[in-house]
């Protein structure tokens, strides 16, 4: 990007805040859950929501899922790939193609 | 990375099963809460989970977030930035420093 | 109790302002959880969360849980008690003792 | 009802299991979260969802919402009841008529 990444940006907010020691496995994931709860809150009556403000509420749920991942040593985009070839596994393209159950369904 | 990024994959998982059409802002805001309480659940009863159920579990919901973003136009790590300025101007360091409070008990 | 009961007073209350309209079964889910997260907040950075706080987050939860229980013609106190019955026979006393683990760990 | 109620019942089937060491406040803050997740779990893809299924998991939401009451020293209808006087007040029928908006954009 020709810029720092998130995450790094991220270490250094919290580095300067003081704000690690807060920053438990334990918390960081009751985060990223109170985070979902005000995401789901922009389609709670309807399924037209504001846009901006549904960008700015993902943003805070990603923020903690990348500060998640940073204390598990990982990365988010390896995390995404890894799974998603065991998924790959789990829903075959000719038993998944236009459903949505769920794979023990199929 | 050398590799295809995250969300190219995804896409190409989704287009082959026929799965975008069930990716509306709405079902993937849902599904980014459905799998943080999965997350959560590996932390229901004590603080030391299981560190590869918390990584398959955070790879869900990133794999949602990563969605959404998408077809909000965004990309995570952008949104991230973005919000990261706005918190800056509303957590200062010198007022922040050490304090779980949020902003507004500050 | 010699008063209403809460999902008599919550009906009237509805009724009032016109809002069962909103209340759809989907509606209703999506504001339990949207209401739990707030709940979560409490304990979000520490385990002892200011009391009172959580007593009303809490009533929320119980507000959505109660109307959604009437929407779909049950009673609360009923759908506990048939769920305890199929839970007892998942968790039997000699097995369960003293263990968090999920029925099928046990 | 003529039968024991649902929080009598309930601490007899934990107290059977000594599960109550498991009950701290902010574990069973965070089951009704999780509880949560599998509820909405329900509606995840579209808004017509299995009503047994629902029943189901909207029981497991209520059995912690009562077990936190009662760890809180409160009964889940008192605390519906002390609530909805407040919002009364928040959401003065002439304003609120109709309209899903929160009570602060109202």
């Amino acid at each position: 990007m020709g810029e720092e990444s998130a995450i790094t940006r991220l270490r250094e907010f919290m580095r300067a805040r003081d704000w690690e020691q807060f920053h438990s496995i334990e918390n960081l994931i009751k985060s990223v859950s109170v985070e979902s709860g005000e995401l789901l809150e922009c389609v709670q009556w309807h399924g037209q929501p504001d846009t901006e403000r549904v960008k700015d509420e993902l943003a805070d749920v990603l923020t903690y899922c990348f500060l998640l991942a940073d204390a598990l040593g990982s990365e988010p985009e390896e995390l995404i790939l890894a799974k998603l070839q065991s998924t790959e596994a789990k829903y075959p393209v000719d038993k998944a193609k236009g459903r949505s159950a769920k794979y023990d369904e199929l």
